[in-house]
């Protein structure tokens, strides 16, 4: 398996005060936590204020569990650009004499991996991906296209890290614009704006910055070197730990990628547009933490007002 | 793998009625659903209305996502139990090379399971699981014991079925009550009377009876004719569909399992006893549309101010 990403000093120091304070609680796997009332109350406030930033729009609330068809994630081809954070569910189907093997060596904490075979689920990558084929499923779009929220949704990548900021299971926050070229493309732009604006007024420090996917591989160095070119992503930074920035939101215009590979149409028969942004609860949550103080009583009464 | 449970003629007609209605979205796997907006409403006000129940106990509120580490499922013997249920999460370690053939077979739909290693993570089979590992973590239990709310996980059982009220990933509403044998089943007895008048009072017919796990193969019809003697766990079961009822809660005694299995001790050094409740918030979401009609506006004044 991959090894895991070792923390930085700020980091571990950072973690250990979250587990302290039991604002996470560890599970014995790197990236895997539980989280106590006063981080809960934290994200879902955060969760909120997207809410009600995104109400004038009056999206359709839609709501996935964070498992997914394996044959939907085949199809968008996400296993050429993300093979290594791609989690695959496997269940068993075998004997009774089989399941006792399985039960004796998982007793002793061996290998019982080869009773177990592939199912066709897999664990949804971003809170975004079971939206194309629900909407495509619907046949041509009405003109103007459709604003989806997709709620806060736990998604799954396999990156065990020593940093509490990188979850191996988190939720995203995300919205769907689906629709005309200009139209999706107008949307990203000024929610990219409103959410620098959204995360500075709860006291964050932030920057916008132009950013890649981390694609796999040789192959991958080219297709972020495209994307980059054509401004494809942006990610919103701000620094939680030493030494380096952390995204914590991403505004995405996937052109026609995912209308293509599931059939989402414009009224005209061509292939629609999309484009999605995606807030980090839980790292948004860690920052308001490290930048506010670990007492929420304690945090300014701007930011407070903000959220409660 | 399994194959899928077919659904009755009703259970079928239930489906494309809530499907029609888009309060479930359809992903092309039986059991896995999307679910729309009144549906989720739904479903949260039964959640809040366990939380208000709950309420006057203080639980402490903790949360965990739908994951857990491989070596707690181990330890506390659910493969022996219920190996057909699980779900174990695989994963990519290897070269470039072996990430363009698994890529070229998926896009082909073709298996691609040789190049996924187990990882140390598996699905979470019920909300209450990650609680009692993270409960011993904290060393002996004050006298009294503690009694935790583990709010409305997403879990996942391996049962693909055709009838919409037999999920793979659904939200279990859990309550946990660690401590004393004699406190933890007074608990759960009277949590047990408490479901049978909440749920009747949001116009649920339903009956409460002494019930059994589905344990695995012919080992498993002595674990449940025991648990079944024993008066281990109680069901409360009303009639969604025909033929048969269906499970919408469940209040279980464990006795010492889990915290033998992971060290959770009363003051005096002895294990604790644990027992759960657990409201299957989707059911009884289903049970509610099937019962007062899939508009909301028009449900029976009583059962809304309860809900709304």
């Amino acid at each position: 398996m991959a090894g895991v990403r070792p923390a930085s000093p700020d980091q571990a120091t950072l973690l250990s005060e979250l587990v302290d304070r039991q604002l996470l609680i560890e599970t014995g796997v790197p990236g895997v936590y539980g989280r106590g009332e006063a981080f809960e109350d934290v994200r879902e406030r955060v969760a909120s204020m997207v809410t009600r930033a995104a109400a004038p729009e009056h999206p359709e609330q839609l709501r996935f569990p964070p498992i997914m068809p394996r044959r939907d994630l085949e199809k968008v081809g996400y296993l050429k650009s993300f093979p290594h954070l791609a989690g695959s569910i496997f269940a068993f189907a075998g004997s009774e004499e089989q399941a006792a093997e399985q039960y004796e060596r998982a007793c002793r904490h061996e290998d019982w991996s080869e009773f177990q075979d592939m199912s066709d689920l897999v664990l949804t990558p971003a809170a975004c991906y079971p939206v194309y084929p629900a909407i495509a499923a619907r046949g041509p779009l009405p003109v103007g296209g459709v604003t989806i929220d997709a709620g806060g949704s736990y998604v799954f990548r396999h990156e065990p890290s020593g940093d509490p900021a990188r979850l191996q299971m988190f939720h995203q926050r995300e919205i769907v614009r689906i629709g005309e070229p200009e139209t999706v493309q107008a949307w990203r732009d000024v929610w990219r704006d409103r959410a620098v604006e959204l995360l500075g007024s709860i006291g964050l420090e932030v920057q916008l910055e132009i950013a890649t996917d981390p694609f796999f591989g040789r192959r991958g160095r080219m297709l972020a070197a495209s994307q980059r070119e054509q401004q494809l992503k942006f990610e919103i930074l701000t620094q939680i730990t030493e030494p380096d920035t952390t995204a914590v939101a991403s505004f995405n215009y996937h052109q026609d990628h995912f209308a293509g590979a599931y059939g989402i149409r414009l009224a005209d028969g061509s292939d629609a547009h999309t484009a999605c942004l995606g807030f980090g609860l839980e790292r948004i949550a860690i920052a308001l933490f490290r930048s506010h103080g670990f007492e929420i009583q304690a945090w300014p009464a701007e930011v407070r007002s903000r959220l409660w």
